[in-house]
């Protein structure tokens, strides 16, 4: 049951304010008469509310477009990239990060390699603050940061940003969004979350997975990772943790995996994996064992084959648990589904026929960049919340965005990777 | 975003008239001042309400509690079961059905034995009306039927209680809802569901899973189930077929399933399964095998250990696939987890530690009965949607609940079996 009597006019003006903002940057251009459509306010409290957004520089009028009925154009509006955030992704292998304006658009990337061989967690966000110094360059005094949004390959608490558990980065209880928060302005607000689960997050609301109700986002780079969203809910279990479809076990006899466990989905298919049953030394780049498959090397074809079979057995343990209307291949999963899915279509063929006849395999429509998007949009959420309250406090927030001294360069760091 | 402008005045009457009985149905008796601080309406709407129930024969005044305040005791109310469903459960051992009145109280219960040779849709129907038949012979003229609802061990397809897939009945695309509608008045509301998603709800609502809003509940008899619920909501998927735990593969290299894949949880922890393992023959009553187990028998110790293996290694992937704040081990798991418990919670060591520290395992609330139970709420839930209306709907449809000639009498369906 709704709490009643609750809302204030205030309430109502900031949940108004909010939704109108979070259609724009899901939507972008959007004329005033759908905007009546789409929230089902009445034009004049549209009016009211776009007048309000534009005064602050969230949203601005752009050309109207013409309209089909008769009339004047309706006036379009659409969000500022003025206001943005700092998106960062953690992965084993590489730290990216861009600055992403409201409405989705990212104004500057860039990134640096991960050494296998050094992925302390400190050290891991001194390289982080590289790259944010890299990102703050050219952002003029105009624009407003209003959050750093963080996907990392573990399992976060989300209410601290702690990875409990990151397998492949060999972290236990990481306090990542504490070691960020103390490279930056005090104030600047860090949200860290599972990199699978932002990826879903943002393929659900502006890539392949818009409009869908129940997707599986697979995600991975070394191991894999697991997004859900059911009934266009994110699956979070009691404490975040859920859809860690990489710790499923699909082969009881299989190798161990850094979780504890033997035979674990992400041992069977990831980056080891595929190295391994194609009987190509480690640090092989991937992208090189997919060019021998494709140049017809017999050896590498059946190493992928036996990876498409354990790729499609989890797969079919998807369709058969969570009866999706979709599932995205992102990351690694990307590259192998392009190689093996008329492996991974075969498996499907020995799932429940009532599931199996409602499912989609496809590649994400954010390419690369789902779970960095699905960062932004971790820090871009209290914003669309109360856009006037949050970019009055960053605005409040005086000085530079990192602390302390210049930054080393990004070049330095690099250095013998 | 909600709809606006569209409730009108009578909208609002029926969601406050439902809001009020699913309460009192789930809650039983309540003062009205409870009713006033848990629905949040004011007092006199929840008096208005409380007699238009109370007068329709909903509800009934009982006793009045003790007030802690100073002043008249608050009138209780509580609801009338003489508004009641008929619930069926189709397992592959057993039919089993009940009268349950209003507030969830089990007015009758009867069930015959499945013949596991004869499961035959259309002799099973006849079954089932035998046993509703038997329900309705002490139903008197002011009883009211509001629908009947049925738990079956398959995957349904809502819409219209279609069985597309039940392995172990070896049932494909039955329209078991369209058969059980031709023995009953034509009006009379039949809704099918699968027995775990059943199960579930009626843990979730009246169980030990009552307040919980992550849960896992395992089902089972010949193969086995899942119902879950996650933040609250049961997980459907995009066609109400998500949950098939028992066909998750949890042994590649294991029997085949009736699924048609090889290794499934169920094949490995079933009925069969545990015969196989503990060295008795089809048919042996698993009560015996426990039995055994408990006198020492280490042949039986040691087959059983296998099967905790299984059900231990499906279980901790289930933890870290959905994060859960409960798993309830229900029908054959039940008996499972009792014998087991050491070797699950054994297992339960190997998964990810985050989510590990959440999960509690539990056995059912409502003993056996959870399925039944849930086949009840499932046709409840027109009525508490829609109080009044379904309840003169029930009014109108005269005559017999049951079609054609008087039935054969269930002594004789038990003949031979």
């Amino acid at each position: 049951m709704e709490r009643r009597g609750a809302g204030s006019q205030e309430d109502v003006r900031r949940h108004n304010l909010g939704t109108l903002l979070r259609l724009l940057h899901v939507q972008g251009a959007t004329s005033r008469s759908d905007l009546v459509a789409r929230t089902g306010l009445n034009r004049s409290t549209v009016g009211t509310l776009a007048t309000q957004l534009a005064d602050v520089g969230l949203l601005r009028e752009s050309t109207p477009v013409a309209s089909g009925a008769a009339g004047r154009p309706s006036i379009v509006v659409e969000p500022c990239p003025r206001t943005y955030v700092l998106a960062v992704e953690v992965g084993v292998e590489h730290l990216s990060a861009a600055r992403v304006g409201l409405g989705g658009v990212v104004l500057k990337r860039c990134a640096l390699p991960q050494d296998p061989g050094d992925q302390d967690p400190v050290r891991t966000a001194t390289k982080v603050r590289a790259l944010l110094e890299e990102l703050l360059e050219e952002a003029g005094a105009e624009q407003v940061c209003v959050g750093l949004g963080v996907a990392v390959c573990g399992l976060v608490r989300p209410t601290d940003g702690t990875v409990r558990l990151a397998p492949n980065l060999e972290w236990v209880d990481v306090p990542l969004g504490d070691l960020l928060k103390d490279e930056l302005h005090p104030q600047l607000p860090v949200r860290v979350g599972n990199e699978a689960d932002l990826g879903a997050r943002a393929e659900h609301l502006r890539g392949a997975g818009a409009g869908v109700q129940d997707m599986v986002y697979l995600s991975g780079e070394v191991g894999v990772g697991g997004g859900i969203i059911l009934g266009g809910r994110p699956l979070t279990g009691a404490g975040g943790y859920a859809g860690e479809l990489g710790h499923m076990v699909v082969n009881p006899t299989g190798r161990r995996c850094r979780c504890g466990r033997s035979g674990c989905w992400e041992t069977e298919i990831g980056e080891d994996a595929v190295l391994r049953a194609t009987g190509r030394p480690p640090g092989t780049p991937l992208a090189d064992v997919f060019a021998a498959s494709r140049a017809g090397d017999l050896q590498v074809q059946s190493g992928l084959r036996e990876i498409g079979m354990w790729l499609g057995s989890g797969v079919a343990n998807i369709v058969n648990l969570f009866n999706p209307e979709l599932i995205l291949f992102g990351g690694l999963t990307s590259d192998l589904l392009r190689v093996l899915e008329p492996d991974v279509r075969a498996s499907l063929g020995s799932t429940l026929h009532a599931p199996r006849a409602q499912v989609r395999l496809e590649l994400p429509g954010l390419g690369a960049d789902s779970n960095l998007i699905g960062a932004a949009e971790l820090a871009f959420a209290p914003l669309l919340s109360d856009p006037l309250g949050v970019l009055a406090a960053a605005r409040r927030r005086s000085g530079r965005l990192l602390r302390g001294a210049a930054p080393q360069p990004v070049a330095a760091l690099t250095a013998g990777v």
